[in-house]
């Protein structure tokens, strides 16, 4: 206490999160497993499969990009960071579980209901992340960052909805997370300028 | 022997151990497969092996934390140091057996004094793997450091009344190991000044 | 949009690649499955999954050493370059699909030309990923260049070639894509020669 | 041919053979799956798949850590080098699979003899790596670097003697491939001593 630890870099913090990320957005795809017929039906029948292999690279894939732009910016690798980031790992490494349940089930409504919701938990851990990842920058009031707050706020209740589409329809449902995919995917776009707008 | 072989830098130690603790922590939900049924009842009966799962991620994330504390200190990569290293990540890979086991049988003794028996073993190569890491630095008496030593010689304690527990209540003996977390999660705490306390 | 997001250095980016491409050309080697008797000719029977898994990692590594390559060049962390990179990424983490269904189909045509699409898949998006890359470098106008241009577009003839061989001989198909192997894997050679001639 | 590529830093190959020796290593793990029941005995008659994973571990650590040391000493990243550390990785990568299928028929003379052989290939590979790895390096005539060559010869031919003693006896095949474990693990030894004498 008196003698606290001494801070320390988080290049190391970076590293262990980007061989998490990429082992948990790699192995997704051995959940497509090969058909067993030589055939293009038997191809053609793991669509679903394939689809949310797809769809859980690119949610992954926007995760990844804003923690990297995220750490670039934090400093000092604290325990709050190194906790915060953990937990944020760990809902992370749920969205293998979410997606091949969904991917063999894709027309209802529970597994549907639980992929949303494994896509919803890293979005929630997120704003905490922030937080520990900022605590020792200066304020930041940009309009970047207030765009960044708001895109957030709209993601999270992208999936909410889209886990209570989930008892509605599926495809709707599954259209929520693609939405909050197009947010994040085309920065510098109309998007932000309207996100910006809303001042 | 008269031409010593140069000192090298601990950073590929660092990024080799980063890169096998990634893996094993994420491996483990390769085991959390998806319910054979699209029925809430088939997702929820996955409780323990859930569980086992957060849990076990826990345990790997306060051993990755702690690893990650201790390399930074360490200046010389030695051939102890390596082999230090390569048992210890050795010990951590044996989880998610353990981890896979419990979770299939999580009421049953052996199971889980064998789940505790992986969670102890990293415990105890830990300080061998210190006194090599540490050689080459001044001798260290901080109060930070006595308690990470006080820290250490409970969580083994704690680890083996779980193992012993094992065969009395399986829920007791998980709740040793969850104190170990507990106990390294939360520094700079009560439970930190406690420990100094006791000088 | 006026406070554009400072521009980062591409070094995760590799490390992310790099973990992902790992993972990719390893896992692979998971579809080698143990055979179940203790005999010669249980291992033999084997050959068809052996090859495909050698020429992936064969093919892998190509485009391994051809993005290390490519990266090195790039100075700036774009958010186009860093989804061109993901969308290539995504492309390369289909091939162990292709490699598993082609080994235990080796002379079937669907699965061959299947496998062949997965190595074409990366050898398209590649030129997106080049031009993302290079975007703030300076022109290059070196033979250099133009031979890998020129490589390119030999690749994708190959591979395009391979998949409607399929349909021919499942060796012939095979034989394209171990072709556009050798075009990179021996470089300063006659080949490069011979593009470069080719002015 | 004119225009040669600039020579690259070695940084990015030893991340790339990071990840896959990381891999590699931890995906055995993948192979000690918990046995049926919760007992000891079901716990104990899994020593042979135990025993091939902690024989194996040891191997691949013994090659990573020699792996590092080469690497630290090569200055360019040749293309030479990229392509005999990809044999080299390819090589180590069929590991896994000689590991499981001795593990699963740990008496029988087949399986001991492949497992010796996915041992002794990276070693066959290792000095073509090594005079990739040392091509810009200046002569090494070092007592330490005789050491290795000798030491390397040793191995090559303790793995080969495995492979022939597989026919005779299991036991005494694995104590071949466990004594060239005993000879790198232990530097600066009796065994160093022994192999400088033999000048």
């Amino acid at each position: 206490m008196d003698e606290p630890q001494p801070p320390s870099e988080t290049g190391r913090i970076e590293a262990f999160s980007d061989g998490v990320i990429a082992i948990v957005i790699t192995i997704m795809v051995l959940e497509l497993k090969p058909p067993e017929h030589a055939t293009l039906g038997g191809l053609l029948r793991l669509w679903p499969v394939f689809l949310a292999y797809a769809l859980s690279f690119l949610q992954v894939g926007v995760y990844w990009v804003n923690h990297h732009r995220l750490l670039e910016r934090a400093t000092i690798a604290t325990t709050g960071l190194q906790w915060a980031n953990m937990l944020w790992l760990f809902s992370v490494s749920l969205i293998p579980f979410g997606t091949a349940w969904w991917g063999e089930h894709p027309a209802d409504a529970i597994p549907t209901a639980a992929y949303m919701v494994t896509l919803l938990l890293p979005a929630l851990v997120y704003p905490w992340l922030e937080v520990e990842a900022l605590c020792n920058s200066p304020e930041d009031n940009s309009i970047q960052h207030r765009i960044q707050r708001r895109k957030i706020t709209v993601s999270i209740t992208l999936y909410a909805s889209g886990i209570a589409l989930a008892f509605v329809n599926s495809a709707l449902s599954i259209a929520c997370s693609f939405l909050v995919s197009v947010l994040w995917v085309l920065p510098g776009s109309r998007i932000d300028r309207w996100f910006a707008a809303k001042n």
